[in-house]
Protein backbone atom coordinates (compact mmCIF):
# COMPACT_ATOMS: atom_id res chain seq x y z
CA UNK A 1 0.00 0.00 0.00
CA UNK A 2 2.64 2.25 0.44
CA UNK A 3 4.55 1.56 -2.87
CA UNK A 4 1.06 2.85 -4.77
CA UNK A 5 0.80 5.67 -2.20
CA UNK A 6 4.47 6.84 -3.13
CA UNK A 7 3.50 6.30 -6.97
CA UNK A 8 0.18 8.57 -6.77
CA UNK A 9 2.02 11.11 -4.44
CA UNK A 10 4.56 11.32 -7.38
CA UNK A 11 1.42 11.88 -9.98
CA UNK A 12 -0.10 14.08 -7.82
CA UNK A 13 3.00 16.82 -7.33
CA UNK A 14 3.80 15.90 -11.10
CA UNK A 15 0.95 17.26 -12.17
CA UNK A 16 1.01 20.22 -9.28
CA UNK A 17 4.27 20.95 -11.43
CA UNK A 18 2.57 21.29 -14.36
CA UNK A 19 0.41 23.60 -12.91
CA UNK A 20 2.71 25.53 -11.22
CA UNK A 21 5.06 25.72 -14.51
CA UNK A 22 1.97 27.53 -16.30
CA UNK A 23 1.49 29.79 -13.06
CA UNK A 24 4.65 30.89 -13.58
CA UNK A 25 4.47 32.15 -17.06
CA UNK A 26 1.32 34.33 -16.63
CA UNK A 27 2.99 35.87 -13.32
CA UNK A 28 5.97 36.51 -15.88
CA UNK A 29 3.96 37.81 -18.94
CA UNK A 30 2.06 39.77 -16.53
CA UNK A 31 4.78 41.66 -14.85
CA UNK A 32 3.56 40.55 -10.86
CA UNK A 33 6.40 39.08 -8.82
CA UNK A 34 4.33 36.64 -6.63
CA UNK A 35 5.59 35.80 -2.96
CA UNK A 36 4.63 32.45 -0.88
CA UNK A 37 5.00 32.88 2.54
CA UNK A 38 5.53 29.54 4.18
CA UNK A 39 5.66 29.23 8.15
CA UNK A 40 3.88 27.19 11.36
CA UNK A 41 0.80 28.34 12.61
CA UNK A 42 1.25 31.45 14.81
CA UNK A 43 4.48 32.43 13.70
CA UNK A 44 2.53 35.83 12.52
CA UNK A 45 1.79 35.32 8.78
CA UNK A 46 -0.67 37.41 8.78
CA UNK A 47 0.12 40.76 10.64
CA UNK A 48 3.68 40.68 9.02
CA UNK A 49 2.08 40.41 5.43
CA UNK A 50 -0.65 42.95 6.58
CA UNK A 51 1.89 45.80 7.51
CA UNK A 52 3.91 44.63 4.43
CA UNK A 53 0.75 45.49 2.01
CA UNK A 54 -0.03 48.45 4.13
CA UNK A 55 3.40 49.83 3.69
CA UNK A 56 3.80 48.56 -0.45
CA UNK A 57 0.51 50.27 -0.98
CA UNK A 58 1.75 53.29 0.86
CA UNK A 59 4.94 53.67 -1.66
CA UNK A 60 2.83 53.34 -4.43
CA UNK A 61 2.86 49.63 -5.36
CA UNK A 62 -0.36 47.42 -6.62
CA UNK A 63 -0.81 45.07 -4.35
CA UNK A 64 -3.14 41.95 -3.73
CA UNK A 65 -2.92 38.82 -1.18
CA UNK A 66 -4.41 34.88 -1.42
CA UNK A 67 -4.60 33.47 1.88
CA UNK A 68 -5.02 29.62 2.57
CA UNK A 69 -6.55 28.29 5.78
CA UNK A 70 -8.35 24.88 6.60
CA UNK A 71 -11.60 27.10 7.80
CA UNK A 72 -12.54 30.66 8.44
CA UNK A 73 -12.16 33.41 6.80
CA UNK A 74 -10.78 35.29 9.68
CA UNK A 75 -7.48 35.88 7.64
CA UNK A 76 -8.65 37.75 4.46
CA UNK A 77 -10.49 39.64 6.59
CA UNK A 78 -7.53 40.70 8.88
CA UNK A 79 -5.74 41.70 5.59
CA UNK A 80 -8.43 43.01 4.02
CA UNK A 81 -8.15 46.12 6.43
CA UNK A 82 -5.08 47.13 4.49
CA UNK A 83 -6.93 48.29 1.60
CA UNK A 84 -5.54 45.47 -0.92
CA UNK A 85 -7.98 43.32 -2.68
CA UNK A 86 -7.69 39.53 -0.89
CA UNK A 87 -9.20 36.26 -1.42
CA UNK A 88 -9.69 33.57 1.12
CA UNK A 89 -9.03 29.96 0.07
CA UNK A 90 -10.48 27.23 2.47
CA UNK A 91 -8.86 24.10 1.86
CA UNK A 92 -11.49 21.83 4.22
CA UNK A 93 -8.71 19.82 6.02
CA UNK A 94 -6.13 19.97 3.03
CA UNK A 95 -2.79 21.27 5.09
CA UNK A 96 -1.39 23.05 1.96
CA UNK A 97 -2.52 25.22 -1.52
CA UNK A 98 -1.38 24.14 -4.57
CA UNK A 99 -1.25 25.37 -7.83
CA UNK A 100 -4.86 24.25 -8.73
CA UNK A 101 -6.30 26.38 -6.25
CA UNK A 102 -4.29 29.34 -6.94
CA UNK A 103 -5.11 28.80 -10.87
CA UNK A 104 -9.34 28.71 -9.83
CA UNK A 105 -8.98 31.77 -7.06
CA UNK A 106 -6.59 33.50 -9.79
CA UNK A 107 -9.44 33.31 -12.55
CA UNK A 108 -12.67 34.04 -10.62
CA UNK A 109 -11.32 36.70 -8.75
CA UNK A 110 -13.51 39.95 -9.23
CA UNK A 111 -11.97 43.12 -9.47
CA UNK A 112 -8.27 41.88 -10.14
CA UNK A 113 -6.03 41.07 -12.97
CA UNK A 114 -2.91 39.86 -13.02
CA UNK A 115 -1.63 42.53 -15.30
CA UNK A 116 -2.53 45.32 -13.21
CA UNK A 117 -0.43 44.06 -10.32
CA UNK A 118 3.28 44.73 -9.27
CA UNK A 119 3.12 42.13 -6.29
CA UNK A 120 0.56 39.18 -5.51
CA UNK A 121 1.54 37.66 -1.95
CA UNK A 122 0.00 33.67 -1.47
CA UNK A 123 0.10 33.15 2.48
CA UNK A 124 -0.11 29.67 2.89
CA UNK A 125 -1.78 27.49 5.30
CA UNK A 126 0.11 27.26 8.52
CA UNK A 127 2.11 24.09 8.25
CA UNK A 128 6.02 23.55 8.15
CA UNK A 129 5.65 19.82 6.23
CA UNK A 130 3.13 19.76 3.92
CA UNK A 131 4.07 23.10 1.76
CA UNK A 132 7.49 22.73 0.79
CA UNK A 133 6.71 19.90 -1.56
CA UNK A 134 3.54 22.16 -3.85
CA UNK A 135 5.27 24.69 -6.23
CA UNK A 136 2.33 27.48 -6.64
CA UNK A 137 4.58 28.78 -9.35
CA UNK A 138 6.05 31.98 -7.72
CA UNK A 139 8.65 33.81 -7.51
CA UNK A 140 9.90 34.13 -4.17
CA UNK A 141 9.13 31.55 -1.55
CA UNK A 142 9.40 32.82 2.13
CA UNK A 143 10.20 30.76 5.62
CA UNK A 144 8.97 32.65 8.47
CA UNK A 145 10.25 31.74 11.96
CA UNK A 146 8.77 33.36 15.33
CA UNK A 147 11.15 34.53 18.20
CA UNK A 148 9.24 32.11 20.02
CA UNK A 149 9.08 28.79 18.33
CA UNK A 150 12.69 27.39 19.21
CA UNK A 151 15.84 28.15 17.23
CA UNK A 152 16.34 24.81 15.90
CA UNK A 153 13.16 24.54 13.75
CA UNK A 154 15.20 24.99 10.51
CA UNK A 155 17.07 22.13 11.56
CA UNK A 156 13.76 19.99 12.66
CA UNK A 157 11.95 21.34 9.10
CA UNK A 158 14.90 21.01 6.66
CA UNK A 159 12.68 20.58 2.82
CA UNK A 160 11.26 24.81 3.92
CA UNK A 161 14.33 26.41 4.93
CA UNK A 162 16.14 24.31 2.36
CA UNK A 163 13.83 25.29 -0.89
CA UNK A 164 12.99 28.82 0.60
CA UNK A 165 14.51 32.12 -0.84
CA UNK A 166 14.12 34.25 2.07
CA UNK A 167 13.55 33.64 5.60
CA UNK A 168 11.99 35.96 7.95
CA UNK A 169 12.15 35.98 11.87
CA UNK A 170 8.91 37.54 13.21
CA UNK A 171 7.80 39.09 16.65
CA UNK A 172 11.62 40.40 17.47
CA UNK A 173 9.61 42.65 19.73
CA UNK A 174 9.28 39.80 22.39
CA UNK A 175 12.54 37.74 22.11
CA UNK A 176 13.70 39.45 25.51
CA UNK A 177 10.94 37.48 27.24
CA UNK A 178 11.20 34.47 24.96
CA UNK A 179 14.99 33.70 25.72
CA UNK A 180 15.79 34.03 21.77
CA UNK A 181 19.12 33.12 21.11
CA UNK A 182 19.73 34.90 17.96
CA UNK A 183 22.80 33.92 17.60
CA UNK A 184 22.13 30.26 17.43
CA UNK A 185 18.83 30.87 15.21
CA UNK A 186 21.06 32.44 12.55
CA UNK A 187 23.74 29.97 12.68
CA UNK A 188 20.46 27.46 12.45
CA UNK A 189 19.25 29.18 9.03
CA UNK A 190 22.14 29.54 7.31
CA UNK A 191 23.27 25.67 8.02
CA UNK A 192 20.25 24.43 5.91
CA UNK A 193 20.10 27.09 4.09
CA UNK A 194 24.28 28.89 3.70
CA UNK A 195 23.65 32.27 2.25
CA UNK A 196 20.01 33.14 2.04
CA UNK A 197 18.58 36.25 2.63
CA UNK A 198 17.26 36.89 6.33
CA UNK A 199 15.09 39.56 7.77
CA UNK A 200 14.30 40.46 11.26
CA UNK A 201 10.96 41.85 11.81
CA UNK A 202 8.15 43.05 13.94
CA UNK A 203 4.47 43.56 12.88
CA UNK A 204 3.63 45.28 16.66
CA UNK A 205 6.50 47.82 15.79
CA UNK A 206 7.49 48.10 12.48
CA UNK A 207 11.21 46.81 13.18
CA UNK A 208 12.85 45.69 10.20
CA UNK A 209 10.46 46.32 7.77
CA UNK A 210 12.71 48.90 5.58
CA UNK A 211 15.49 45.92 4.37
CA UNK A 212 12.26 43.66 4.04
CA UNK A 213 10.38 46.33 2.08
CA UNK A 214 13.52 47.37 0.05
CA UNK A 215 14.43 43.69 -1.30
CA UNK A 216 10.87 43.35 -2.88
CA UNK A 217 11.58 46.25 -5.02
CA UNK A 218 14.84 45.12 -5.66
CA UNK A 219 14.02 41.32 -6.38
CA UNK A 220 10.91 42.98 -8.96
CA UNK A 221 13.36 45.38 -10.83
CA UNK A 222 15.87 42.68 -10.78
CA UNK A 223 13.43 40.39 -12.75
CA UNK A 224 12.09 42.81 -15.16
CA UNK A 225 15.36 43.90 -16.42
CA UNK B 1 -7.06 10.25 -8.93
CA UNK B 2 -8.30 11.77 -6.26
CA UNK B 3 -11.20 9.10 -5.50
CA UNK B 4 -7.81 6.69 -5.22
CA UNK B 5 -6.27 9.27 -3.15
CA UNK B 6 -9.41 8.84 -0.96
CA UNK B 7 -10.00 4.91 -1.22
CA UNK B 8 -6.28 4.55 -0.12
CA UNK B 9 -6.24 7.02 2.73
CA UNK B 10 -9.24 5.49 4.29
CA UNK B 11 -7.54 2.03 3.93
CA UNK B 12 -4.21 3.53 5.68
CA UNK B 13 -6.59 5.23 8.72
CA UNK B 14 -8.59 1.89 8.70
CA UNK B 15 -5.26 -0.49 9.23
CA UNK B 16 -4.08 2.74 11.73
CA UNK B 17 -7.45 2.32 13.89
CA UNK B 18 -6.65 -1.54 13.91
CA UNK B 19 -3.19 -0.93 15.23
CA UNK B 20 -4.61 1.71 17.61
CA UNK B 21 -7.27 -0.61 19.23
CA UNK B 22 -4.01 -3.33 19.53
CA UNK B 23 -2.25 -0.69 21.34
CA UNK B 24 -5.00 0.65 23.85
CA UNK B 25 -5.80 -3.22 24.77
CA UNK B 26 -2.12 -3.37 25.80
CA UNK B 27 -1.34 -0.26 27.48
CA UNK B 28 -5.22 -1.23 29.51
CA UNK B 29 -3.24 -4.43 30.13
CA UNK B 30 -0.49 -2.68 31.56
CA UNK B 31 -1.73 -0.61 33.70
CA UNK B 32 -0.24 2.69 31.78
CA UNK B 33 -2.02 5.90 31.04
CA UNK B 34 -0.92 7.27 28.15
CA UNK B 35 -0.77 10.77 26.78
CA UNK B 36 -0.75 12.06 22.96
CA UNK B 37 0.37 15.58 23.05
CA UNK B 38 0.01 17.46 20.22
CA UNK B 39 0.62 21.23 18.60
CA UNK B 40 1.92 23.50 16.45
CA UNK B 41 5.71 23.31 16.32
CA UNK B 42 7.20 25.95 18.57
CA UNK B 43 3.95 25.95 20.93
CA UNK B 44 6.42 24.36 23.87
CA UNK B 45 5.50 21.11 24.13
CA UNK B 46 8.90 20.11 24.78
CA UNK B 47 9.36 22.35 27.72
CA UNK B 48 5.81 21.55 29.09
CA UNK B 49 6.75 17.60 29.33
CA UNK B 50 10.24 18.00 30.39
CA UNK B 51 8.47 19.86 33.55
CA UNK B 52 5.73 17.14 33.56
CA UNK B 53 8.53 14.06 33.53
CA UNK B 54 10.03 15.58 36.06
CA UNK B 55 7.33 16.78 38.69
CA UNK B 56 5.87 13.34 38.02
CA UNK B 57 9.10 11.17 38.99
CA UNK B 58 9.49 13.46 41.90
CA UNK B 59 6.19 12.67 43.31
CA UNK B 60 7.21 8.98 42.28
CA UNK B 61 5.67 7.97 39.73
CA UNK B 62 7.12 5.94 36.95
CA UNK B 63 7.50 7.66 33.71
CA UNK B 64 8.92 7.44 29.95
CA UNK B 65 8.74 9.18 26.81
CA UNK B 66 8.56 8.76 22.90
CA UNK B 67 9.18 11.76 20.82
CA UNK B 68 8.30 11.95 17.45
CA UNK B 69 10.08 14.26 15.07
CA UNK B 70 11.00 14.61 10.81
CA UNK B 71 14.73 14.64 11.83
CA UNK B 72 17.19 15.57 14.95
CA UNK B 73 16.87 14.16 17.91
CA UNK B 74 16.87 17.49 20.13
CA UNK B 75 13.71 16.88 21.56
CA UNK B 76 14.96 13.32 22.86
CA UNK B 77 17.98 14.77 24.38
CA UNK B 78 15.84 17.51 26.00
CA UNK B 79 13.68 15.45 27.65
CA UNK B 80 15.87 13.17 28.87
CA UNK B 81 17.24 15.70 31.23
CA UNK B 82 14.42 15.06 33.35
CA UNK B 83 15.47 11.52 33.89
CA UNK B 84 12.92 9.63 32.29
CA UNK B 85 13.61 7.11 29.88
CA UNK B 86 13.13 8.80 25.78
CA UNK B 87 12.93 7.37 22.68
CA UNK B 88 13.38 9.81 19.72
CA UNK B 89 10.96 8.66 16.66
CA UNK B 90 11.96 10.03 12.99
CA UNK B 91 9.74 10.23 11.06
CA UNK B 92 11.38 11.41 7.86
CA UNK B 93 9.09 13.51 6.06
CA UNK B 94 6.05 12.08 7.64
CA UNK B 95 4.19 15.14 9.24
CA UNK B 96 2.54 12.81 12.21
CA UNK B 97 3.29 9.57 14.38
CA UNK B 98 1.36 6.65 13.82
CA UNK B 99 0.38 3.41 15.31
CA UNK B 100 2.66 1.32 13.45
CA UNK B 101 5.32 3.29 14.74
CA UNK B 102 4.72 3.81 18.45
CA UNK B 103 4.21 -0.35 18.74
CA UNK B 104 7.38 -0.73 17.27
CA UNK B 105 9.43 1.61 19.05
CA UNK B 106 7.61 0.05 22.26
CA UNK B 107 8.72 -3.39 21.42
CA UNK B 108 12.21 -2.72 20.80
CA UNK B 109 12.79 -0.45 24.13
CA UNK B 110 15.87 -1.54 25.68
CA UNK B 111 15.21 -1.58 29.47
CA UNK B 112 11.43 0.12 29.28
CA UNK B 113 8.37 -2.25 29.65
CA UNK B 114 4.87 -1.06 29.63
CA UNK B 115 4.12 -2.55 33.08
CA UNK B 116 6.66 -0.86 35.05
CA UNK B 117 5.23 2.47 33.80
CA UNK B 118 2.30 4.31 35.40
CA UNK B 119 2.65 7.12 32.08
CA UNK B 120 4.06 6.95 28.80
CA UNK B 121 4.19 10.16 27.27
CA UNK B 122 4.33 10.49 23.10
CA UNK B 123 5.02 13.83 21.70
CA UNK B 124 3.63 14.09 18.18
CA UNK B 125 5.25 15.56 15.22
CA UNK B 126 4.66 19.64 15.36
CA UNK B 127 1.65 19.73 13.14
CA UNK B 128 -1.98 21.06 14.02
CA UNK B 129 -3.41 18.61 10.87
CA UNK B 130 -1.82 15.25 10.20
CA UNK B 131 -1.93 14.29 13.68
CA UNK B 132 -5.52 14.64 14.72
CA UNK B 133 -6.71 11.74 11.96
CA UNK B 134 -4.06 8.94 13.76
CA UNK B 135 -5.27 7.24 16.63
CA UNK B 136 -1.86 6.18 18.58
CA UNK B 137 -3.96 4.36 21.48
CA UNK B 138 -3.56 7.23 23.53
CA UNK B 139 -6.17 7.30 26.91
CA UNK B 140 -5.96 11.32 26.62
CA UNK B 141 -5.42 13.28 23.65
CA UNK B 142 -3.78 16.69 24.88
CA UNK B 143 -3.58 19.67 22.40
CA UNK B 144 -1.48 22.59 23.44
CA UNK B 145 -2.02 26.15 22.72
CA UNK B 146 0.76 28.94 23.36
CA UNK B 147 -0.25 32.79 23.95
CA UNK B 148 1.82 33.53 21.19
CA UNK B 149 0.62 31.57 18.55
CA UNK B 150 -3.33 33.92 17.79
CA UNK B 151 -6.33 32.68 19.84
CA UNK B 152 -8.30 31.64 16.82
CA UNK B 153 -6.23 28.30 16.42
CA UNK B 154 -9.14 26.21 17.82
CA UNK B 155 -12.02 27.60 15.04
CA UNK B 156 -8.91 27.22 12.23
CA UNK B 157 -7.92 23.78 13.57
CA UNK B 158 -10.98 22.18 14.50
CA UNK B 159 -10.93 18.85 14.00
CA UNK B 160 -7.69 18.39 16.89
CA UNK B 161 -9.41 20.23 19.24
CA UNK B 162 -12.72 19.01 18.27
CA UNK B 163 -10.60 15.53 19.31
CA UNK B 164 -8.70 16.62 22.51
CA UNK B 165 -9.87 15.28 25.90
CA UNK B 166 -7.85 18.02 27.25
CA UNK B 167 -6.09 21.57 26.55
CA UNK B 168 -3.35 23.11 27.52
CA UNK B 169 -2.33 27.10 27.24
CA UNK B 170 1.51 27.35 27.21
CA UNK B 171 4.12 30.41 28.17
CA UNK B 172 1.05 32.05 29.90
CA UNK B 173 4.92 34.06 31.19
CA UNK B 174 4.90 36.19 28.20
CA UNK B 175 0.97 36.61 27.88
CA UNK B 176 1.32 40.24 28.44
CA UNK B 177 4.06 41.60 25.96
CA UNK B 178 1.77 38.67 23.37
CA UNK B 179 -1.33 41.10 24.28
CA UNK B 180 -3.10 37.47 24.42
CA UNK B 181 -6.48 37.64 25.00
CA UNK B 182 -7.50 34.84 27.80
CA UNK B 183 -11.18 35.25 27.65
CA UNK B 184 -11.24 35.09 23.48
CA UNK B 185 -9.35 31.67 23.90
CA UNK B 186 -10.48 30.08 26.36
CA UNK B 187 -13.82 31.13 24.52
CA UNK B 188 -12.91 29.56 21.59
CA UNK B 189 -11.91 26.47 23.12
CA UNK B 190 -15.07 25.83 24.30
CA UNK B 191 -17.00 26.49 21.23
CA UNK B 192 -14.90 23.80 19.50
CA UNK B 193 -15.00 21.54 22.78
CA UNK B 194 -17.35 22.42 25.07
CA UNK B 195 -16.53 21.80 28.32
CA UNK B 196 -12.93 20.75 28.05
CA UNK B 197 -10.38 20.61 30.99
CA UNK B 198 -8.25 23.43 30.05
CA UNK B 199 -4.77 24.03 31.93
CA UNK B 200 -2.65 27.55 31.92
CA UNK B 201 0.82 26.88 31.94
CA UNK B 202 4.43 28.30 31.79
CA UNK B 203 7.27 25.79 31.90
CA UNK B 204 9.17 28.52 32.46
CA UNK B 205 7.90 29.71 35.91
CA UNK B 206 6.47 26.48 36.71
CA UNK B 207 2.75 28.01 37.08
CA UNK B 208 -0.72 26.42 36.50
CA UNK B 209 1.28 22.65 36.77
CA UNK B 210 -0.19 21.28 40.06
CA UNK B 211 -3.62 21.18 38.71
CA UNK B 212 -2.12 19.33 35.67
CA UNK B 213 -0.47 17.10 37.95
CA UNK B 214 -3.46 16.54 39.26
CA UNK B 215 -5.61 16.07 36.72
CA UNK B 216 -3.47 13.08 35.88
CA UNK B 217 -3.40 11.42 39.22
CA UNK B 218 -7.22 11.41 39.07
CA UNK B 219 -7.61 10.25 35.43
CA UNK B 220 -5.15 7.23 36.39
CA UNK B 221 -6.84 6.62 39.42
CA UNK B 222 -10.47 7.00 37.56
CA UNK B 223 -9.22 4.16 34.99
CA UNK B 224 -8.23 2.07 37.85
CA UNK B 225 -11.33 1.52 39.46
Amino acid sequence: MTTRIVELRRGILKKNDELAAGLRSSYAAAGVLVLNLVSSPGTGKTAFLELTLRELRARGAKVAALVGDLETDNDARRLAASGAPVRQINTHGICHLDAEMIGRHIDGWEGVTLAALDYLFIENVGNLVCPSSYDLGEGIRVALLSVTEGEDKPLKYPTLFNSADAAVITKIDIAEPCSFDRDLALRNINEIRPGIRIFETSAKTGAGMEPWLDYLAEERTRRET
